[in-house]
């Protein structure tokens, strides 16, 4: 039997998984991968934390030089998470001679290119299925079983936080707040949610998808971004008049060489399997120019799904390492292409507003909207007879500039109260 | 730039989209597979039947040596479909020392054992990806992705014609007969269509998932095997009042190291992703002790999407094949499980009869399927007052067994005029 060791830097929810996985799957990945895997070392920042999982004190180390210095270790697993010492330990592993695995979104989405280029270099090879979709097979899927495609599209619900807090509020009529607050009960969202709800997250997802499903360099602060904060249940509730369910979704588009990057709540047809995507499930659609429309759905996050990944990782790395030709998941670079400014994007548009009621106001909205050359679908009108009144139009595909121009123009009138609110509809086509 | 030389078998459908990818995608090939693939010779029947693609005559070719005795011909693309000759092509092109990639489920199901060590005797790659599920990656997924899981379930929706036929019953009211006749205007069915109606099609698949999944061999006629050609529009519309919708699927599981095998109708909840599945979508849900759900969904069929995957198994190959220990995709065997004998399958059921209207019956029937172990979830009877009346029974997980058992007792019954159906159902747990 080939043995082989391995380290683990970071000893949290996904550390723990990863231990779990190679101890209770060991006869299927010895079968499968060929080599006896020994967890050498693990790199923690407290040496006496109680963990809740049974590891031996005599694996735990503070010194990343331990781990660094020991040449029989092969494989470095980063499971620390978040920005510094993790893409330092990266770097120097690989200069290490050490193939490494990683999960870290953040790291991948702004230091992607300095990793890919230094593995290639160091003749290491560089694995991160884990770093988009949790347990979803998202990467591998772009990088090796999607090749004889140009991919056009690729559009996810990559974050189970906002679907979370999304469904609660579709499916079961709560506010924004008493959803968020459940999420943080329930362990799915941090005591500061900024990161999820307000699409960061979503951002380095889509960056490192993207940058691979185009062939290109995506940075995660060149996507168009907006949160979730601001959907109401009113919203949610018109959606479903109109046959539509709210989601975050990131969306990425090439269309001649031009790309269309956007994180944003979005209206997505009721009858799309992608709207029967709940809690805190992932789901990710791709079109490619042969394999047509293409969905992945499956467990965004958590110990053992996120495990899944990394030990994929590990196990796709023991198959190939005594190979002199490695192949690594990052060399798919076609060229730099060129990112659509966000008022050159295109979609249906959902906006509702609050207005006088009175004769004439919703032609003359209808009128300004169509001299900014947005073409309205269909317009609904709350019954109430009070003072104000709300007008929801869903517009036909429209420029966000002029989306843009429509607003101002629309907000200079007296007849408006509020613009309650503007949100994007994708209809997968 | 370096250039290799392949050969297809067969220029169908298929073989049409493969020749269209390389030659549209060319760019992107090149870029991610490091080769110029240069298709040197295509096996035909006739050679000068009107294709309606633009190949060179030259190409073209009515003898097999021709491909086999060419030594800078370093891969074999099997597009023929059926048994026979494929397989013997294929393995004496491994015997030639050429990689194979194949799309044909038929051999794979049947002899796939010898295709896997003969390929592994002669040391050249053997990839299938599009055996199963058209454009949809499943068998990377299974032997690439999920190698870290021990797979517990895989449960699919694996025949377009079957697919579109009942997504026809049940979203446009249409009767079996002339769903059917549509699909075979629309090229979706043969003119035979036992093979896809009758689950054939779907027992070959789910014998090479399930062989894969499980690690170990099946054989498709160690599938329990129930067609369409029974389901009517009247069961359609009482799942759809339970809540569920139906679907022919494909059902793997792993319990205690025994497999349950199996093909059939089967009522899926409608609030699941697979049952907004339709046309000729495929969908396949897997679970894995620690990825936790996953499914997959695209178009299981058609010239491009299927080509994506045979074009993607030579870019995998191209990638591979310099160096010196080829991966296999079929060295996955744990070993040999035992399949269940069908009566000790478990499922919940839907059972509908006819049964004389009067007082007495439904205590009866009741006691009946109570006696042989099978207890009920809810009745459903039909409120026309004739002399004969419908009782539709949902029970709680019953062995097939006790079922069977029940309707032979049931049977002897006066007050029975007929068994009209019994189908299953999936509830995904």
């Amino acid at each position: 039997m080939k043995k082989i060791k391995i380290a683990i830097l970071g000893l949290g929810n996904v550390g723990s998984g990863v231990w779990n996985i190679l101890h209770t799957n060991r006869n299927e990945i010895i079968k499968r991968s060929g080599y006896e895997i020994e967890i050498a070392k693990i790199l923690v920042r407290d040496l006496n934390k109680d963990r809740g999982v049974e590891i031996p004190k005599g694996l735990l180390t503070s010194d990343i030089e331990e781990i660094l210095n020991d040449e029989e270790i092969k494989i470095v697993v980063e499971l620390m998470g978040g920005a510094g010492d993790p893409k330092d330990y990266m770097i120097r592993s690989m200069q290490a001679k050490k193939h490494v695995v990683t999960a870290n979104k953040l790291v991948l989405a702004n230091w992607g290119e300095e990793l890919f280029s230094t593995a290639e270099r160091e003749e290491v090879m560089f694995y991160y299925e884990a770093s988009v979709g949790g347990g979803i097979p998202i990467i591998r899927e772009i990088n090796e079983s999607l090749t004889a495609n140009k991919i056009e599209q690729i559009t996810g619900i990559i974050n189970g936080t906002t679907n979370y807090i999304l469904s609660k509020m579709t499916l079961e009529g709560m506010s924004f707040e008493s959803a968020l607050k459940e999420a943080q009960e329930k362990g799915y969202a941090e005591a500061d949610p900024t990161a999820d709800v307000e699409g960061y997250d979503v951002t380095y997802k889509l960056a490192i998808m993207s940058s691979l499903a185009f062939g290109t360099r995506v940075h995660p602060d060149s996507i168009y971004r907006e949160g979730i904060s601001k959907v109401t249940s009113i919203d949610i509730d018109y959606a479903k008049k109109f046959g539509y369910v709210i989601k975050l979704l990131a969306i990425g588009k090439e269309e001649n060489n031009k790309l269309e990057l956007r994180v944003h709540p979005s209206l997505v047809p009721a009858t799309h399997p992608i709207a029967n995507v709940n809690d805190a499930f992932n789901a990710i659609f791709i079109k490619g120019n042969a394999v047509g429309d293409l969905m992945l759905y499956g467990r965004g996050a958590g110990d053992l799904p996120t495990g899944s990944a990394v030990v994929g990782d590990i196990i796709s790395i023991l198959r190939n390492h005594e190979n002199e030709f490695n192949f690594n998941p990052s060399n798919n670079y076609l060229g730099l292409k060129e990112i659509k400014d966000a008022g050159e994007n295109e979609s249906e548009f959902y906006i509702r507003l609050n207005v006088r009621d009175k004769v004439g106001v919703l032609g003359a909205i209808a009128s300004t909207f169509g001299r900014n050359n947005v073409s309205i679908v269909s317009v609904a009108q709350d019954v109430k007879g009070e003072d104000f009144v709300s007008l929801v139009f869903i517009t036909h595909k429209s420029f966000e500039k002029d989306i843009r121009n429509s607003i101002e123009e629309i907000k200079k009138s007296e007849n408006l109260n509020k613009v309650e609110s503007i949100l994007r509809i994708e209809n997968f086509n």
